[in-house]
């Protein structure tokens, strides 16, 4: 694999979902989808391709950090950099002066996860095989090498890591047909956004069932009253027997969220999701002790692999929700992955967004077949919004997730959408000014 | 007070301090200081300034985040932003787009520092006090309003604040008048960067006896032999009586840390600071725990209030070192002021880069007058680097800061070297290319 990239191409890719309240919550009242978009040119006829998720404004920012650190990409061969991961991943978030801006959080680490991924895609494209295949038949070894395992050896050595992913490889290919036949169960957060109407939201938990979904979540952190009419409505729709989950986005302080989730507790929640400041480890601890037996997620705004350590140290989460690109990308995910696993605590990705779905569904595929090994109690986050922008989307089949066969991370944007989409000059965004 | 803010107007300044090796660390190897400046021109013929500290790549990502946020000041006066500064600064840092990228923390929030801490420096100038005296003399209730007690409120209440604020008032003026008089106690890193020689170390830390400098930094973090040579040519220089603090500037995971930190003890340092990852609480907690009585100290790195919030309620640390401008300004540090003083933590500020020096003179000068009320085991940060940039640069008499008099937040930098240092157009930086 002699694979030269010769040049790292960026996009400002942004979609006017604000017009519709599309992917409205208590704190993000009117996001327009976007991307900071990479592709990797090589001299193979190949290209990877990567994206970071972000709302809108600061777009600019985010690619303006990934044409900066795609430097370090330019001129070199795809075998010199996944040849070691980590490195790349360190040369990346430990850049000398850039570091300061973060360290490994906020915009520059937003870059970070674009590129990564981009090079996982380019790797998995020249391999000719989906992501989630290339990891799953990776020697435990070679996955190790990806991880950079500074600030976390206290938790989770190479050595253990090891020893999970050496763990029940025997199985492997019986755990591979099965996720190939059956896919990977989902949850559904396209019915209850905050901007939505009460019929609206009947409606779309009506579809939803007739669908075939069982997990259905709803934004909350309004007023007490109309979280609780509007939490009833969908559970008069879908039933006590399947799955309600509630996210708050942030909303709260540590005791406003406790006090919010005993009352929420009547809707049964199969977890609240997001109570406070995505930073505060021991508020959520403490939230988590003193709501018992509702179950806390967060980790959508999780900003690296120390933060969850640290949630899954102090007992902070009953689910881990690792997301795609706000770390820095495939590697770090790995490290976040396998000690969710040491430490017994379920892995639900967070999605939506744009391509999040697309990205996850290859992450929580690695982590049933060579990490956790179990799909119960997982779920991976669905929202039907912005698919048909990608080469190759995900497929849904009554509330799971079918395993993508093309080669890659499945992150590929149309040619035709990246320039409708470019801001601001794409004629997706002409109509608005 | 009908000041209006016509417009913000935006300096990429940048120093090539990177050619003396000057401010080199065992992690930042080569910076060049600089500062994402901003100036808020208004219709009354005075501006407020306001910078945040970088170390040179990623300052135009900071000036150009600024740029955005600015404009929430532009076209307002002085006192509507003033009246509700805890308002203005959820405004900046819940921005509903733009929050995606943090929330509050990396770039966004870096720039939200700047532009805060502008709105103080043209406030403290309209009351025609140093910023210092201005919070001196300011209601309880008044500096309460300035804080955004969100995601704190489950360690600091409004209430607690305001106690906390009107405790000592009878003896403030005594408190004024002996600061004036003897100034605030200070310790030098000037003697002990990374990259001096052992020569170089052995010649500054017997010249700062000679100044009178009582408490002296030296960065660690390199092979261990190295670090302890090094450590123990400065105790013959300064003795056993004077303090030598360590920085390790996040080098080492948690159990290298401890490790190392047992091995330094010998040099006694009168703290350890950033021995590991700045995000990591628990970890900075367990090294605490395991290296007693060795004091841990951190801060500079730490993002946000909710952070700081943690290493309190964590009992991570014993030295809290806020930062002017890695934070959203003035009014969060009032935050965190108060957090330390609630749970008893000395504060000692962060210091050197750029304006660093000058800005936080002031917060110490309030911990004193208003909040913790004492200067036992509390010293400001001083480097002897770039004040020459200053219209009104710190003034270091015997080891101790001497108080601002000039209206501001002491933060101007002169005209000549904003213009000379402006990158990448400037002067300054004509040689380098």
């Amino acid at each position: 694999m002699d694979i030269r990239i010769e040049r790292v191409r960026t996009v400002d890719l942004r979609f006017p979902t604000s017009r519709e309240a599309i992917g409205s919550d208590a704190v993000n009242k009117n996001p327009d989808y976007s991307a900071a978009y990479c592709i990797l040119e090589t001299d193979a006829g190949i290209e990877g391709h990567g994206l970071t998720f972000t709302l809108g404004l600061g777009t600019d920012l985010c690619v303006q950090a990934l044409q900066h650190l795609g430097k370090h990409a330019e001129g070199r061969t795809l075998d010199s950099i996944v040849s070691d991961l980590a490195a790349f991943s360190r040369e990346l978030t430990g850049e000398s002066q850039y570091r300061w801006l973060g360290p490994e959080k906020g915009v520059t680490h937003l870059a970070c996860g674009a590129l990564i991924n981009a090079v996982w895609d380019l790797w998995a494209k020249a391999e000719g095989k989906p992501v989630w295949r290339l990891l799953a038949e990776m020697s435990a070894e070679r996955i190790a090498d990806c991880i950079d395992f500074q600030y976390i050896d206290d938790l989770l050595s190479r050595e253990e890591a090891i020893e999970i992913l050496c763990q029940g490889q025997e199985s492997l290919q019986e755990r591979i047909d099965l996720l190939v036949r059956q896919g990977y169960p989902a949850y559904t957060t396209s019915v209850g956004w905050f901007g939505y109407s009460e019929d609206k939201i009947r409606r779309l938990a009506r579809e939803g069932i007739a669908e075939g979904w069982t997990h259905f979540k709803l934004k909350v952190g309004g007023d007490p009253a109309d979280d609780l009419r509007r939490g009833l409505i969908v559970r008069e729709e879908i039933g006590w027997e399947n799955c309600l989950m509630v996210d708050a986005n942030q909303k709260w302080g540590v005791t406003e969220a406790i006090a919010r989730t005993r009352q929420l507790a009547q809707l049964q929640p199969w977890w609240m999701e997001e109570p406070t400041s995505p930073d505060d480890i021991l508020g959520h601890a403490r939230i988590r002790r003193e709501c018992k037996p509702v179950r806390i997620a967060t980790g959508e705004h999780c900003h690296n692999r120390v933060m969850f350590k640290q949630l899954l140290q102090a007992e902070a989460i009953d689910v881990c929700q690792i997301d795609s690109c706000r770390v820095a990308g495939v590697n770090e995910n790995l490290a976040i992955l396998l000690m969710a696993a040491k430490m017994s605590v379920p892995v639900c990705p967070h999605a939506g967004g744009v391509g999040l779905c697309e990205y996850v569904q290859h992450l929580s595929a690695f982590d049933y077949l060579r990490v956790s090994r179990t799909m119960q109690d997982r779920v991976i986050e669905y929202v039907d919004h912005l698919h048909e922008h990608f080469v190759d989307p995900v497929r849904i089949r009554r509330g799971r997730y079918l395993m993508p066969q093309a080669p890659g991370y499945s992150i590929q944007v149309k040619q035709d959408s990246l320039e409708r989409y470019s801001f601001p000059g794409g004629e997706g965004w002409a109509s608005s000014t």
